[in-house]
């Protein structure tokens, strides 16, 4: 691909065998990848990035799906990376929900790609925007991150998104606690779905209980909680409502681009680490390495003198 | 105190204020960090170091409380780091806890420790093992983490514990399906709380259909279940037992050394991408980075020419 990036002029987003095979080759993580993303950057950032997240079993896909539909019925393209393994999108779930899917994934201007949620080098985090990159480029004007919200993901996919909103339903009061935290970070806004059963008054009451604890002032973006059921398509145009409302409001504080530039600066950070591990991995392999975690285990080298050393190793080796 | 290490002659479990001095220097990241843990290497290695998580509210800090003293009744000294933001030992919770945790930590031979759940330069995960290996050197039989099992923090405590027990509650439903994957992986035998309530048996039985699934043949350590009630001490017997039977199983494998290498070793690579952060953090402020950043948010130049640009300039350091 070296000889020729003449693929750029093909890819566009209904060239879906292009962009598959790109996305492969940026996920193999081989000597293309830089190649390919350096090639395609010029091209990125006129994507808008929406997050969605929350625990398993929120209805997060079919959320998905009811929104894909909604785009696509404006006239605009969309790409959807799921990172969910309990997606119908990346193959979990039931067959119904993947038939649906399947539907959704066949019409013009929409492309689907499920991603591993345990990546090698390198992680999720910077495959889906390596792959989100692609989508940009390719003209997508929406990109959707799907990911299950346990742990590290949710933080991810904030990392990746310019609107990110949490998907939860009445039930989600032990994991709403148990997010507490990650999700005043994250969330743009709530979703409250499966708002047909009962409890969902006293769910979103006490989501706007946690809410109220978060500082701001008169300036500040608070996210509002819309009530949803997505199988029945209520609630998805004012979900879209409120991801332009958030994108008007990022744009009139000139908070997009400071956003991206945040997430650009750790999305660095993180390649330079990776790459680093990547060069020492050979290092790490080596007798000579395995004999010292011995002698550190065993008390006779501390870590810190042995990090010390590897540094040197790193900073002598060109 | 480069001038001398003589502090390591009083460094012991009683010596209390010695072991917050060292705790802390340690904490801060200042230049005297290396250098203690360096000289403090020696001695580690002895300590037992076990690990209990759980959701909010399963009742980790009660179940720390009555194993802390059945260790002392033992005649064993525990040294306690913990870093649940939830918990009685690190300031939250109720005062009645508060007050039972005070006593605790009174007792000769006992120390506690509570740590920030925010950890800034090299997180959470260096800091408490830093602290461990000094009452790990300060002579203490068994080291205690206890954390809140929400997200990354609960790969973390398994990072640093040679046992690691999760703490469930009848009502744990949501917490053991967002925790699932995470579970299986950090948990070597769980411990089901608050057993005087209804419906224990289900939930003891949902987490045992969920460990069938765990890979395992005739050699494989089976995580139990261990029912308790802390506030009336019923289970901390049981509990102290399946550590010792760990413990003994690990020693009959060779697997204490062998983990413990490997822990080194991840905990090797953190301390080497850490520091290489560290050196990079002047670079990262400079006018000619933040310019680049805006250059990659434009377009012009890809995150990964960037990330090659830092790594020439990191490697022409020296």
């Amino acid at each position: 691909m070296s000889r020729d990036i003449t693929f750029l002029d093909n890819l566009n987003v209904d060239n879906k065998k292009l962009i598959s095979r790109l996305i492969s080759k940026v996920e193999e993580n081989n000597s293309e990848h830089d190649e390919i993303l350096s090639a395609i950057h010029k091209n990125t950032g006129n994507a808008y990035r929406i997050g969605i997240t929350g625990p398993p079993g929120a209805g997060k896909s079919s959320i998905t799906n009811q929104l894909v539909k909604l785009i696509v019925s404006k006239n605009k393209s969309v790409g959807i990376i799921a990172v969910d393994p309990t997606s119908p999108f990346s193959g979990g779930a039931l067959l119904g929900d993947r038939v649906r899917m399947s539907e959704v994934g066949g019409m013009p201007g929409v492309y689907i790609r499920s991603m591993a949620t345990r990546g090698s080098l390198g992680g999720l985090s910077h495959k889906t925007i390596d792959a989100a990159d692609v989508l940009d480029a390719a003209g997508f004007d929406f990109v959707i991150f799907e990911t299950v919200g346990v742990g590290q993901s949710e933080l991810d996919i904030a990392q990746a998104a310019d609107t990110t909103f949490v998907v939860l339903v009445p039930e989600s009061g032990d994991a709403i606690q148990a997010m507490k935290a990650g999700l005043m970070e994250i969330a743009d806004f709530f979703v409250m779905n499966k708002c047909d059963r009962p409890g969902f008054e006293s769910a979103i009451s006490a989501l706007r209980t946690i809410l109220m604890f978060k500082d701001h002032d008169e300036n500040s973006w608070l996210p509002e909680i819309i009530k949803a059921v997505a199988t029945e398509n209520k609630g998805i145009t004012e979900i879209f409502e409120n991801i332009e409302k958030h994108r008007n409001y990022l744009d009139k504080h000139d908070l997009l681009i400071k956003n991206r530039k945040a997430r650009s600066l750790n999305r660095i950070k993180d390649i330079v680490k990776d790459r680093i591990n990547f060069e020492l991995s050979d290092f790490y392999n080596q007798e000579k390495f395995l004999n010292a975690i011995n002698e550190v285990v065993t008390g006779s080298l501390s870590p810190y003198q042995l990090a010390e050393q590897i540094l040197k190793v790193y900073k002598d080796k060109k």
